[in-house]
């Protein structure tokens, strides 16, 4: 498969994530350099028809557009300052794991340089890289997304959010912290049935059918959200919402509750300020008017 | 509908839920009494085929089998105490919502009346009974599940989980808890995206998807926290599974930390008692054994 296949793509950072989106990459066809920071990572790619490159000023010069995959924010610049002059007039993909900060900063020093910048935020494990329910978040040059975006969904569902870079990454963090929400929650609740000898197994299979039919209530919830108007008639009040058994329960099997008290804190917050009659939807706005 | 099927059974409480309980007894053709304190929410089920009861004691007497949907244990014990001796030799399935200690209180209240003791937590709204996606878990009598079972089964899944009748109402708790932990979850992301113009809308979709997807990773974590081994080679580390990007991005999006500081605060006792190799699950150590 060392034929090419129109854009010439080099990769930096072989970790699991980068050199599952390399392998991707060097399968469909493409001209696809790598480069690694510690020699040795390459060797599985270059038998399947990449080229390994030396430096990374080698690597930039062998590529239309440079897929970046490396540790952190402070990595991208360390790899990529020396080298900014031979990266201008290329196309910058970086799906390194950075903050939306960090991404508008990157996106600015590389507009600086007369580099293209696509900023990307991957919503999947690398063995899941190329397959059903992967998907990557971009933002930035929407021209980029567009003229490379054949490439792009070799990975998996190719979302495009905006020209502001940060967008990707908020949205990447937004639902990676639901996602650590809702695993604490799991934790709760196998720590609450443990102490009546009900094994973390038996808990999760019921957890997760549970929780996947109970999402089903997030786009009521959305819409209460959207419209503004939390007191719409068919709503589950926040005063029917009491948490006291639930917190009560976990006090009685010697548990901590902090999990729960962190709801019941929003929701309190809500009563407390005269809403109590309002719907459940409203403990948004205790996350978005801090204390 | 009037005609009898077998078992007569007297349903006390028509709420919402007691009156989608006693409507799926009658469109069965079980002989149906029915009562509720308030008069007037009998009549559509009377024109069903459902016989009102005046009192309590009259219902009692003219039920096999009494279901109580009350509006809260000490509700149980108002409308059942003056009546007790009239229960004597029956089967109770109260599936009012109580703390696992109310349930075994009430059940030993029941055993101390010669009443046989089935507790219930209902899994689903009103609107679910009867439909695909109901659960109702039990706890208490054996007997009286096996009994019952084909009259309990026309309301949903029914689940058995053993003799202590406080079984059910902790695991219908602690799938309430993770429940709302995850609304937690939902609405601390549609807040970090909200302030970038993303509606809770467009959240809600992705989020939906996302979440349950990643319910697939309650089994991993189970099997990790019931082997008891959080070293298994193949996890995520705790000290990886750092949340400083979601913290900081929160911050700078001006809303509140504190759904997502519960989570680290769960990781960082871990890691603060120097098993931050280890794996995530092990947040659950966090929560059994408190601050």
């Amino acid at each position: 498969m060392s034929a090419s296949n129109g854009v010439r793509v080099s990769v930096l950072g072989l970790g699991a994530m980068g050199a599952a989106l390399a392998t991707a990459l060097v399968e469909a066809g493409h001209t696809t350099t790598v480069w690694n920071r510690s020699a040795g990572k390459a060797d599985a790619l270059v038998a399947l028809g990449a080229t390994a490159a030396d430096t990374v000023g080698e690597a930039l010069t062998a590529g239309d557009v440079v897929i970046a995959c490396l540790f952190d924010a402070a990595s991208v610049h360390e790899v990529l300052d020396p080298v900014a002059d031979r990266l201008a007039g290329r196309t910058l993909v970086n799906v390194t794991t950075t903050s939306p900060e960090q991404a508008v900063e990157i996106a600015a020093w590389a507009a600086g340089h007369g580099v293209v910048y696509l900023d990307g935020g991957i919503m999947a494990v690398p063995e899941m890289i190329g397959s059903p329910g992967s998907s990557i978040f971009y933002s930035g040059s929407e021209a980029a997304f567009e003229q490379y975006r054949p490439l792009l969904d070799l990975w998996g569902e190719s979302v495009y959010f905006g020209e502001d870079a940060g967008l990707a990454s908020l949205y990447d963090l937004a639902l990676l912290a639901a996602m650590y929400i809702m695993f604490a929650g799991f934790a709760h609740g196998a720590a609450m049935v443990a102490g009546a000898g009900v094994t973390a197994g038996d808990f999760a299979r019921r957890a997760g059918s549970w929780l996947t039919a109970m999402t089903g209530g997030f786009a009521g919830y959305a819409a209460v959200i959207d419209g503004g108007d939390y007191t719409v008639a068919g709503q589950q009040s926040l005063e029917f919402s009491n948490l006291g058994n639930m917190i009560d329960a976990s006090v009685a099997q010697g548990i901590s509750t902090e999990a729960i008290d962190m709801v019941q804190n929003l929701i309190q917050r809500q009563i407390d300020a005269g809403h109590g009659k309002e719907g459940f939807a409203r403990i948004i706005e205790s996350i978005k008017h801090p204390r």
